[in-house]
């Protein structure tokens, strides 16, 4: 990307209603625009941030046979009644509205209700199960408060796995795969260190459910870590029959805040039963379908990492997710002739600071600010040495590169 | 995909109230799902397609300059108010809905208020222009009435393209340059033989609007084709004026029905002056930004070749969107060995059909239906000559290949 090309434009300051480092970051820096409170647009920068975190989690839901499928928004009424979720006395952030044709819709908050009935299509047999299916979609949250910029929002991208199974035993097996796959997608996703399996309420099925939380001072959730078997407890279950039941014990844990970026729950049976999914079993009785859901809103993670990952220059993107990986500048004529040079091997993994109005003190302090992981600078003085300048965002260790190395990086 | 662990399954017969040939068939091969009237899950196959489809166009838009964003489905009344466009009266396909915490919305039906908007943060000199920027993103229409299943909808994907220029010379070269990329686009889509420019009704700022319609026994346009001239007029504007204006001979052109693929419209001052979208230009002069949209839904065009490309045995889908481009079945012990052996060289490339329970008969009819480009059978009889059979799907054509060349088609 060339930045002369684009059309944001880095900000000084950011809005004075947004309270939370990432959001006042993601702002200044083009990653994202405000519609209004708790509605965000993904400019350019940020979509790419979003897309690699949805491909990451895509890579590894695939791995352990997820099947993706993409649902709609607009939901009908009937499932919802059926379920028991339609009145706003039990589910309290509907957004709905009125078909002109006559009758009611929600804005899908979650999509249980959905996939359920889906499945009462596909689902006949134990030949049948288990199922797999997942899908990246927007959900819509009349939340009473967002906040924290796009940690808490009224409409986000969520990833929802559900899981139909024979029974508890085949749906347990998979939930503890999933367990293992969430906490290397959260590695992969650079937070792995500081996202904790964390045990917290359940329903009817389950005493617990699972929450993965990433240590954050802006979070909105309090957790009892113990660091020592990686594992936590959320401050809702937090008493002396949870720390029994998890053998952990008082005086090695940690209070700390923290910020929820996964969840998955033990559905059991509360939806096969409310809308009637059935398959016949080996003994060809009729029997409800054991379900299970499995949740990671990306566009909230961009935000944690965001939270966790800056200074007080900017942002600093974990190299796998960073919307591009070289930041490069050149200073003065042979620089700036050589920086396109080499920019032209890789556009793809490179932001070409062309800008001829802005001064280098304002690219660099940019390139800080956007959270690139390696500005590269290339100079009269660095080109005397077949060299470039190579700067880490996040240690700010900085080293002179010959060309070549430089050249073999973006291969 | 391998049909074994795929939860979808094929179907005999279509719901009664899907009229179209293109919603029976895909609905029939499992590619989408029906929520309710208009509004239609994509599963995994038809998921595949549309984001083959999505692809394609996202190509050719970034090789015109194009700068992909994302915005948001919520949209906040006042830009609306501003612009016009917030009674019902006169637009009539609004869903809206209420914020919990006080205040009406509105789902975006289309986002030029949006895209105005956010660009008043970003233009403020001849120099920051033009500017393109575009999206895919979930439009919401409250039709009074869907039909042809996903060629018209109350929820779909739209690729929606702005321009923002200096002035309508500046936006004359660029909406010129949009015309041949359309006209590409749908060269990839496998309908440029049947895809035409047609001009249609413009507003304050032209004369005409151009849009892209693909002749279609089920569209719902009709226009007078000039197939030597490559051009043709919607009805809307068929009359003795517009022959003049644009040569044409009323005994050239020939009466068709078609459906509408894309459109193109210069908005010219519509948004700019009513939510005061300005740049100082060459002189420091305060001006108005000069504006065009350009639309395609790749959902609608899904179902459009769903339409015109299929056959009575079902869907053909041309080899660039196909969702898997061979669809391998293996007959015998050593045959199903051998498509498994294959399968695992490309397994993103092929359906494999390893269903235990489906007959040969039943899994032909069954490639037949999901359109799959190429059958290819691996038998006994063919594997005593080391090769497999190869079958065309739109043609019929039926040929050997030895082993050796159809592994070499996978890479």
């Amino acid at each position: 990307m060339k930045l002369s090309q684009s059309f944001t434009k880095t900000m000084k300051t950011a809005p004075a209603d947004e309270t939370s480092v990432s959001a006042k970051y993601l702002l200044r820096a083009g990653y994202i625009y405000k519609e209004m409170a708790g509605v965000y647009d993904f400019l350019p920068l940020g979509m790419r941030t979003l897309e690699k975190i949805v491909q990451i989690i895509r890579e590894e839901i695939d791995a352990i046979g997820g099947e993706e499928l993409r649902m709609t928004g607009l939901q009908p009424k009937d499932a919802w009644v059926a379920s028991g979720r339609w009145n706003d006395d039990v589910l309290d952030v509907w957004f709905k509205t009125k078909l002109n044709a006559g009758g009611e819709l929600g804005l899908a908050t979650t999509h249980e209700e959905a996939f359920t009935r889906l499945m009462k299509t596909f689902i006949s047999s134990y030949k049948d199960l288990p199922i797999y299916v997942y899908q990246f979609q927007t959900k819509f949250r009349n939340e009473l408060r967002a906040k924290s910029g796009i940690m808490r929002t009224r409409e986000f991208l969520m990833k929802d796995l559900y899981s139909f199974s024979e029974n508890r035993e085949q749906h347990e097996e998979f939930y503890e795969l999933v367990v293992k796959t969430y906490l290397k997608i959260f590695d992969r996703l650079g937070i792995g260190d500081s996202t904790f399996r964390t045990f917290a309420s359940g329903g009817s099925f389950s005493k617990y459910s699972d929450e993965f939380q990433t240590l954050c001072d802006s979070g909105e959730d309090i957790i009892y870590l113990d660091r020592d078997k990686n594992i936590a407890i959320n401050e809702e279950v937090y008493n002396p029959e949870t720390l029994a039941q998890l053998g952990l014990n008082e005086k090695n844990l940690e209070k700390c805040k923290a910020a929820e970026v996964g969840n998955i729950f033990t559905l059991g049976y509360r939806y096969s039963d409310t809308l009637d999914l059935c398959f016949n079993d080996r003994d060809g009785k009729r029997q409800k379908v054991f379900m299970g859901s499995y949740g990671i809103g990306p566009s909230r993670v961009m935000g944690v990492i965001a939270e966790r990952l800056s200074d007080n220059k900017g942002l600093i993107w974990p190299e796998e997710i960073a919307p591009y990986k070289y930041y490069l500048v050149g200073i003065g004529e042979e620089g700036a002739k050589k920086a396109a040079e080499l920019y032209a091997k890789a556009p793809d993994n490179i932001i070409l600071d062309d800008r001829i109005n802005a001064r280098t003190g304002e690219k660099f302090a940019d390139a800080d600010l956007m959270g690139i992981p390696y500005r590269v600078v290339v100079s009269d003085k660095t080109l005397a040495e077949e060299k470039v300048e190579f700067k880490n965002r996040k240690t700010s260790e900085t080293k002179l590169l010959t060309l070549n190395e430089f050249i073999s990086k973006l291969s």
